[in-house]
């Protein structure tokens, strides 16, 4: 979230240095700390009493400090400005009244404000600190400038810092960058390789403020503490689901020009709620202090991220938001957003502590209520042989257990640690954390508090003052390295591009919301729980749905043709080929199925792995059509699609599967190693008379089909099962089954999906037996039976 | 459960026919009906009412009917116990005392006492039932004997039905059993072999009056008539987990004769709770009336249930309960009985529909309330946008959603079908079930009665009148063929083997135990939630427990030992080779694993499988040490029991999986083949230098490891890596590693467990280099680690 006026400009500069020391105690050097937007939202509300926060803390330590505000505005202004918001510093509640006027006073003589526009006035700067720090008799120890200006001043900033602001050697640089970080992937990319141009990876301190927010901050410490009695629980056997919420009342008026280009995912999710993801997710180092060890697990749970696509993610907009930004942004009437303010997503972490288990990130304005939390729910692995009117809360195993972290806000008022009773009793640092008064009647997550222990911090304290504090002490595992959030985009933009013309659902706000946000999952499908009985928006949205037509039955080139929508067309096919195997299996024992690669069939080997339970895949040998000469584990194999999208989520014995021989004595496809001959050997051994049962192929818009090229002879006819051949396309290498091997199947199936296929679909419609100029042509099975399978798009256009 | 009085015998027998039909539609033929035990307790409270029934039911349909009270006891005093059971029979409500009283009689004229001893007896039986028929001018349709006699006496009565008693050809015989059939696998078999001798098997119904419970009956019904709703929901995605529940309040007192040589788990689950969860997890097949088809897919799911073992299994006992064997059975008070009067059980379907989701069975004596249930809960995949509060029974999605058949008694007292109404609303036969009216206040698992669709049948119907209806329609779904009583008994014994000296927990009784009984899961091991602070008796399970001691260091053979009990043998084994790979892969980026077959590495194996996320899988290189010259897919094959224990939980890539070639141009292990020289290219193109990180090795009780076997000297030194061997057992013929090969490797470990193998371990301790003699001396790593593994039995003994 942004807060608000954060964009807000400074004009002036002067420059007066003070310094002072609160009761040093072995001189550690001096750091001077520069304030970049010296007068702006942020630093009123957040970052001043943060740098004040800093000094009581620190100043007792050995460090001498200045604090230099700084902006475009004139100094006299901008003094003005910043000593109004030096007056208003609040101390701890246990100083007394007058030690903190003392204490605010010796602040703000440390303070001063400076323009800062041009080049000389950072060299002037620097100078000043230089002149300070030797009038003084200090050794610099470093130099913090704190970003709160927006992003399109970054540039400027820092090549001025870079150029005439560094510290000498010895000293230390860190600059502290607020987001946002870029639009998307490209964008994040560009200003990363910006700064990358100016300063160090270890000079830059990206802020996501919720890394500072008590709770969230809890977490690695909680994991590690209780490592004992979460070692057996923290993992897929044991977890049902976490979910990572953060619900706001409020909606976007007067921030639209900014909302309107970013959206509840750029907003929230894609920092906030993601970073609190890792912290659940990631690999629990052993030394959790150690900032290096975890930047890099949390790089880590990144790389275990499955890639999200459309469907794992519902988006919704409160109805008054298009208004609102019509208003704010002078839009015509007929001006419709499409931006979000509302979503859930779906995440799955696919490694083998997590696989399976749903992550859920939530967010939205104009809700029922303010609050954020990460809730860990775990499995109910209990059966109880009492009848449930007997079953005691701390006591019986069959009543929830959770972990919660809870943020802030919401019922309970205050960040806190919940722990069901009958799960374990947490251990928290008791300086820090304390034990929780009850609320009598309070109920949270669907128990009474009473059934938890439950914590709250000793002192409430905001996140920029501990993350300053967390900048001063260089911790920083607690802000985002340029890999971070790179990892992070790269996660996140292929689906805000797939939700780009998404049409949200529209919510009245409030708790009139009733059901109609409420979603559920299936698979890595989420879904809005109630359907929307009429399209509000009309957009791009409204285009027919797949449910709304049938499967077409019809012919081409003479042989049967299945068409539908994708997903009908998907799912007429997987159970064609179910049905296929279940025969083949009664008949001969055996199944043989030769698959093709590409990215057609992944949605089918998707459906076959998780809707088909009746398939016999003990009894199924699974062949290529074709391969790419790389090596299997190459993510261009198609082996290497096969394995990821169906091997791995079923049951096919080891020796079952038979990949092509492309790689045979660290050689790729050489024609010595005989691996075509070998295929075509292993093929003659198991598959009777060579016929499979079934060869699903596709069709390029070439009309080339398996690895069978337009203008290239081999593997068209002859006596060769198995052949080499070249693609136009990289990797140019390939080997395929010839068309007279795949004439002998039983049932072939050409599956041909896609706008980019139609003309190629019109063109082969009309051309006869042609397999040189469109190898597809001669795709037509001696005894057994040809199959198309089109979705309209490649069948109708 | 069995009946009391069940095993009372019968001395007399009386012929006397009388014939008739209740207004006949169309001769269909005359059916006999002979209760063997017409004087029991069984024929008293529930056969002869059944039969009433089914005279009331089917009389005016067309056959005629004659039934026959047969027993042991003299013809006088049979028939008057006869004529008072028949006396106080029973109309349905609808028919009016007058009619009721019509009925009867005519009833009763159709019955008649035989005494049935000799096989003259039975013979003449069989000459009155002919002569009868014949004066009547009737075709006979066919015989049904009903056996509700102990099994003891079972062989008699069959020998003689089958020699005397069968009707003439064109009609048929149909034998009705009860329980117990047998005591375990070997004993059912015998049972049912000799049974076999004489009648065929479709002649035969086993009963187990579970399946004519009426909501028990309803379970497929169920299924087919809402398959749209349940298509998607009825499988592991979206199931959480189903119990199967029958808790009794009353004990076994009375009955301690009988209970004390079976027990809760042959009493209750290897019959009546089996044959719920196979009603419940098996394929629905498309015709659900056909019988053929629906015992056939209840044999498919015996199939897909995974094995149990002890830790599959928490079992107790009714504290009072071995003080009613003393006085009953008169032991002495030094007795102390093991038998279970509590059993929990966690059964796992491994197949693609329920593969991770547990079954649950769980019945016991004098428990807190008595009620029988089969629930079905389904996962929560929703997630709700709106607090709690607002959430509506009917309409939220996160809200709990389950179906439940619930068998009867309990607080709704009678059976019913509950499906909670934000679940969908199912159809059920509205001839048969009605919707069942609400008790205010009532809740039933977690919810409000009103928070479901609770449907009960219109009549309530005992489950012998309904199995005896469906004995006469010969409805052979509703009985246990031999194959299925069978494989129920394959799937329960091993269990019950491992369970026979477990001591159970002692419980107080009825509402006292609180949280005593209840038990969690957590992988395939199930355990009591409460640890048990003290042992109640002293008896074979008193010995020490792993956990009273530490891993044990030592050395063996001049190399590290490790010993320790068999579980913590593994996890440290476990976690070693975890740590091998960890740091093999951050060194080589690598790690090539090699392992031996045989059982012991199985609990290895499910080790690794489930407890080791951070287990580098994907760079992980799997070979065999040694591997038996049979097909791969062969039980007996090295390679199946690794692909079935481990492969197939872990995600390693196809390519990095070598199992041995030994199946090469469809022979085995045949030199000219070369599959140990293939092995060995395979190894040197990929392990460098031949050194494998790590060697797994077991150890024979004849000192031989891998597959090196004394006095065969091949594979003890030379050039060769891999060598194909000869075994003293079978089979003969193996391929293995070379000593010199594993020699070669960085790490050895090798595995020794169990008593049988503690001589070899003593000996072995004493000899020196002498692996002609004891290959397994020969194992030596010329630059690596030796590390010995061997648990208390095979070390101390």
């Amino acid at each position: 979230m942004k807060h608000p006026g954060f964009w807000k400009m400074l004009t002036v500069a002067v420059c007066m240095v003070l310094l002072g020391c609160l009761q040093a105690q072995e001189p550690q050097g001096h750091v001077s700390i520069i304030l970049l937007g010296a007068t702006g939202d942020l630093a009123k509300k957040y970052l001043w009493q943060g740098l004040f926060q800093l000094y009581l803390d620190e100043a007792g330590k050995g460090h001498s400090f200045s604090f230099h505000g700084a902006a475009l505005t004139t100094t006299k202004q901008g003094q003005e400005f910043m000593d109004k918001f030096l007056e208003s510093l609040s101390c701890p509640k246990d100083v007394a009244p007058g030690r903190c006027a003392e204490l605010k006073d010796q602040f703000q003589r440390l303070s001063q404000y400076h323009q800062l526009k041009t080049s000389e006035d950072y060299l002037a700067l620097s100078k000043d600190i230089e002149a300070l720090v030797q009038q003084e008799g200090l050794r610099e120890a470093g130099r913090v400038f704190y970003f709160s200006v927006p992003p399109f001043a970054y540039a400027d900033i820092a090549r001025n810092i870079n150029s005439s602001c560094r510290p000498g050697p010895g000293a230390w640089l860190r600059v502290v960058l607020e987001k946002p970080f870029g639009h998307d992937h490209l964008s994040a990319q560009q200003l990363a390789t910006e700064l990358g141009s100016f300063f160090q990876e270890e000079e830059m301190y990206r802020v996501d403020h919720y890394l500072g927010k008590q709770a969230v901050a809890q977490i690695l410490p909680f994991r590690d503490q209780n490592r004992k009695a979460l070692d057996g629980l923290w993992n897929r056997h044991h977890v049902e689901r976490v979910e990572i919420v953060l619900k706001e009342t409020v909606d976007a008026e007067g921030r639209t020009s900014f909302y309107e280009e970013y959206g509840v995912i750029r907003d929230v999710l894609q920092n906030h709620l993601t970073e609190i993801l890792t912290l659940v997710a990631m690999e629990l180092p052993h030394n959790v202090s150690s900032s290096e060890a975890v930047l890099q697990h949390k790089l880590q749970a990144f790389q275990a991220l499955r890639g999200l696509w459309k469907g794992s993610a519902i988006v919704g907009q409160y109805q008054v938001y298009t208004e609102q930004v019509r208003r704010e942004l002078n839009k015509p009437p007929s001006f419709h957003s499409l931006t979000p303010t509302f979503a859930g997503i779906l995440v799955h972490v696919d490694n083998l502590r997590w696989e399976g288990i749903p992550f859920i990130l939530m967010s939205g304005k104009a809700l029922d209520e303010r609050v954020g939390y990460v809730r860990i729910l775990f499995k109910n692995q209990a059966c109880c042989a009492q009848s449930e009117k007997h079953w005691a809360a701390g006591q019986s195993q069959c009543l929830p257990q959770q972990v919660v972290f809870y943020i802030g806000h919401g019922e309970l008022g205050s960040p806190a640690v919940l722990v069901s009773r009958n799960l374990f009793r947490p251990s928290l640092p008791s300086q820090s954390w304390q034990e929780l008064e009850g609320q009598p009647g309070l109920r949270l997550f669907g128990r009474a508090l009473s059934d938890y222990y439950a914590y709250r911090p000793t002192r409430e304290q905001d996140a920029y003052s501990i993350l300053i504090s967390h900048i001063f002490h260089g911790r920083k595992d607690s802000f985002i390295t340029t890999e971070n959030l790179l990892a992070s985009w790269a996660f996140w933009t292929p689906l805000l591009d797939s939700l780009a013309h998404e049409v949200p659902r529209l919510y009245p706000g409030g708790a009139e919301n009733g059901h109609l946000l409420d979603f559920e999952f299936s698979g890595s499908q989420l879904a809005f729980s109630q359907r929307q009985l009429e399209q509000l928006i009309p957009g791009p949205g409204s285009a027919p749905m797949p449910s709304d037509f049938q499967v077409l039955r019809a012919t081409y080139r003479e042989s049967p043709l299945v068409s539908a929508w994708p997903e009908e067309l998907i799912t007429k096919l997987a159970s064609d080929i179910e049905a296929t195997a279940v025969q083949a299996v009664r008949r001969f024992g055996q199944f043989h199925l030769a698959l093709s690669g590409g990215s057609s069939p992944i949605v089918l080997f998707q459906q076959l792995a998780t809707g088909h339970y009746g398939f016999p895949w003990a009894h199924t040998h699974l062949w290529l059509v074709d391969e790419r000469c790389v090596p299997l584990w190459d993510p261009e194999s198609n082996f290497q699609g096969l394995q990821t999208h169906l091997l791995q989520h079923i049951r096919v014995p080891h020796y079952n599967v038979h990949p092509m021989p492309v790689h045979l004595h660290q050689r790729l496809c050489a024609e010595e190693d005989q691996g075509a001959q070998a295929y075509a050997e292993e093929i003659s051994a198991l598959v009777t008379n060579g016929s499979f049962d079934l060869v699903l192929l596709g069709m390029g818009t070439d009309g080339h089909t398996a690895s069978l090229f337009p203008q290239s002879p081999t593997g068209l006819d002859g006596e060769q099962l198995v052949v080499l051949t070249k693609s136009p396309s990289r990797p140019h290498h390939r080997m395929s089954l010839s068309l007279p091997l795949i004439n002998r199947a039983r049932k072939v199936a050409v599956l041909v999906m896609g706008r980019l296929k139609r003309e190629i679909t019109m063109l082969v419609s009309r051309v006869g037996h042609e397999p040189k100029k469109w190898p597809i042509s001669g795709v037509l099975p001696t005894s057994g039976q040809l199959v198309w399978y089109m979705d309209y798009d490649a069948f109708l256009g």
